[in-house]
């Protein structure tokens, strides 16, 4: 499985930065993902790809429900998976809409929770404990 | 305001350290807070505080939903806020149980969340753009 993670807000904090770095080596045993940060999210986005968007006005799942929707795109031949974090409204159309809170986070802090979830995810696809 | 978070778990990754050193350097304007990582969560406890459990059993509120309780607090004289973090379920009576999402989320990540949330609050009550 290959993940892009596309953002519009540059990171802030040097804590994020080595958060990413952290998760992203969790996650070199189950999947590729890639970071971008650019102003042009659409220019990013492949055309095969299944397209999350981090929405206030999303969908709130569990973690479970969020391992099942990954593991389940990789039996239907998904092997694409682009999370969108899109502040700026560039992105109208999702396959799905992921809400995480219903407090507004900082950017940062998002793209953190949504690595853990899917380090999370691929623990829980793969019945390994969680390793915090 | 005092505001006193105590958590069960030890602190695991060296990001969350310090990202928890930079919300309290940007927090001391506002009020001060004290972290306190132990296994006797009861005896950090004090009896006139008002006692806020993070919980997957609880209420979820807005950013906005949380400033206006911290504020009000503030006016009804209590000056003194306790978020717990327990993840050992010693504590069964909190004044509030606070869910910050549905999804399980790494204890060190709550805690920064938790630290963020208290920040945006004052920067919400205090009329201030937030500094991301």
């Amino acid at each position: 499985m290959r993940i892009k993670i596309i953002t519009s807000e540059r990171i802030k904090n040097k804590f994020a930065g080595e958060a990413i770095k952290e998760y992203t080596k969790r996650l070199t045993r189950y999947c590729k993902v890639k970071l971008s940060a650019t102003n042009n999210i659409a220019k990013e986005i492949k055309g095969n790809t299944y397209l999350i968007k981090i929405s206030s006005n999303g969908k709130m799942l569990t973690s479970e429900e969020l391992a099942e929707k990954i593991s389940s795109l990789g039996v239907r031949g998904n092997s694409h998976i682009t999370f969108v974090y899109d502040n700026e409204h560039h992105i109208e159309d999702a396959d799905f809409n992921l809400k995480i809170s219903d407090m507004d986070i900082a950017s940062d802090l998002l793209l953190i929770i949504l690595y853990e979830q899917i380090y999370r995810a691929y623990r829980i696809i793969n019945n390994e404990p969680y390793h915090k």
